[in-house]
């Protein structure tokens, strides 16, 4: 008798979608090909929607521009950024699936040590589907890895761990630096490979960067909205921090753990720092109010849904934030509208999060 | 002319001690010579006192046994455990330097992945001397070090950073597991190399393990008490983790940082799990009230020394420690004998931290 051939399925084939934001033809997924094609990619096209976006053959892709983005939301569109990268949250909101892996089209696939390629996707699901031990520090790093575990001191009630919603993953080559450093260090690269993965502690803020990225879409998606950023904002390059800041409150409030580190990807091209220091000033100011700020959000113990949180610190932006910028009201106000279009793009999900008003809009469904 | 031969003289060599407990013959010095022989060994000799213990030829050291903590302390050495590696800190107590390395006589030279002998107390120096950030993550890990930085969106006022009090090191092949894990897997090695070292945020708290240990004397020394251990106790194998949960929420009290990670040693013998069961049964419940007490600790903003922080404490466990067993309201009574023989062996570094009672005490001085 013949043994029939193995087919390997690779994990969460059916359960998970890529994320691409971008302005020009994919090559780069030639690279990952072998990791990337069984899965269903979502790409956002930024920029000019009459460009032809050239997608490598024998991937499975729905693409979005900006004129599908305005039919589809109509006028909560204007959440959705326009000219930055932050329009990648659009490709979220659209997804059907249970977890979202997200990659910026300048990240190619790195090697360990070993001179083995990364898996990046493979390493972000194992992240996710193993627990995240936020209560607690685990001085040997993730113990739910092969050849870890849990150190002497560890409290046995805390090492069931809790689901993990955030896979954060790292670059090497050029490092994620702003404008600043860059122009300062315009030589760094990261030639460090750290081979770890932890969960970041709760009530610990970080910056998450969006560039390779990873995370459960159902239970923490309604808090990765990327902001208003680029085209008529005041504001860029922190789309992914203001996600970051707000779904790491949102996680700590929910029980829910943020990791970081593995996998790595190779980040190939530095951004013109001059471009990102006028994107960014008012950030690099900002940032310090809007820091104190989330240390300081406590969020109401009804709040039992992403939704739920996500409105509640939209009134705090508000409420807090308003008087350093008018642009965080705005901010604040399609903070709302982001939930709105969430909701009625992903009515099973709505956990009652916004009021009965919203559900009784004749807003138009998605075909 | 001839170039005068250049001596690079050892980091720190007048301003730090190395503390090791011990029971038996310090051969493992041996393999640490090149790295610990230009600097001062306080030795603590644990059990029988008229066993001679032997230090290699060529190491500068004092060494202690009960008989002479005995004489040195009078009544206080009540504070002191007996037949337990907690004795090490009265190691910390008769030291004059500034900083304290402490190390285990089962810990050797482990090798780097490119199989370069680790000098790790040169790593915990390095630690102990550059900054700590534990207000906000960095997720390329410690931004001091060659070839990091701070990346992207982490907050400018808060790179200066903090002064770092204790530097935690790790440990290649013995990992440091409880007994239960040590007997559900026997045969579990740390063979991982992470190459990295960062600080536990503010507000988490870790299990410090004494084997592998820097930290600023001064600045934290008297929170570094061992506790209450072995001989006549209920209780061992938590000296370190008692001392490791005080410093923590000491540290975060006055400003200070802790870090984890590089340097590793070579852990060589894994002890008795069966013994070890005995010794921390009561500890491994007792810790899932104990965690929860110490996350819960604030200390009053008066407390501006470590030597009042500890003293604070010590009323906190009594009063909320001693109803989970009487044994804690020995505990708290001990910690302050410890802090009065530290202000007594130390009096330069007595911020006033008990009440001038104890200042007028006839207590022997050290010769």
């Amino acid at each position: 008798m013949s043994v029939p051939a193995t087919t390997v399925t690779p994990p969460l084939v059916d359960e998970l979608d890529i994320v691409i934001p971008t302005i020009r033809n994919l090559d780069f997924l030639e690279q990952w090909r072998s990791f990337f094609q069984p899965y269903h990619l979502i790409i956002v096209q930024d920029g000019d929607p009459t460009k032809t976006i050239r997608v490598p053959d024998g991937f499975d892709y729905e693409l979005y521009n900006r004129n599908d983005i305005n039919r589809i939301l109509g006028p909560k569109s204007s959440c959705i950024s326009f000219k930055d990268s932050a329009c990648r949250c659009f490709g979220f909101l659209v997804s059907k699936k249970k977890y979202i892996f997200t990659i910026d089209d300048d990240c190619f696939v790195a090697k360990d040590p070993s001179g083995q390629e990364i898996n990046a996707l493979a390493q972000h699901i194992h992240n996710l589907l193993t627990p995240a031990t936020p209560f607690f520090f685990n001085t040997l790093y993730d113990p739910f890895r092969e050849g870890a575990d849990f150190v002497r001191g560890y409290p046995f009630s805390l090492r069931e761990g809790v689901t993990t919603a955030i896979s954060h993953g790292l670059w090497l080559n050029i490092p994620d630096y702003d404008a600043p450093t860059q122009l300062v260090k315009p030589l760094e690269r990261n030639t460090r490979y750290v081979d770890a993965v932890m969960t970041i502690p709760k009530g610990t803020l970080f910056p998450m960067c969006g560039m390779n990225l990873g995370f459960h879409r159902e239970l923490i998606g309604p808090a990765m909205y990327f902001g208003l950023m680029g085209d008529g904002q005041p504001i860029g390059r922190y789309d992914d921090m203001w996600a970051g800041w707000c779904a790491k409150v949102i996680c700590d409030h929910l029980g829910l753990g943020v990791k970081t580190g593995l996998p790595y990807i190779w980040h190939s091209k530095a951004s013109n720092p001059f471009v990102n220091l006028k994107k960014e000033y008012k950030g690099i100011y900002w940032q310090e109010e809007i820091i104190p700020f989330f240390q300081s959000v406590v969020l109401p113990k009804d709040c039992t849904t992403p939704q739920k949180c996500y409105v509640e610190l939209s009134k705090l932006v508000k409420e807090k934030l308003a008087p350093v910028d008018p642009y965080f009201e705005k901010l604040a106000g399609e903070m709302v509208t982001w939930i709105d279009a969430w909701n009625e793009l992903n009515p099973s999900t709505d956990g009652s999060a916004t009021t009965q008003v919203k559900k009784t809009e004749a807003a138009p469904k998605k075909k």
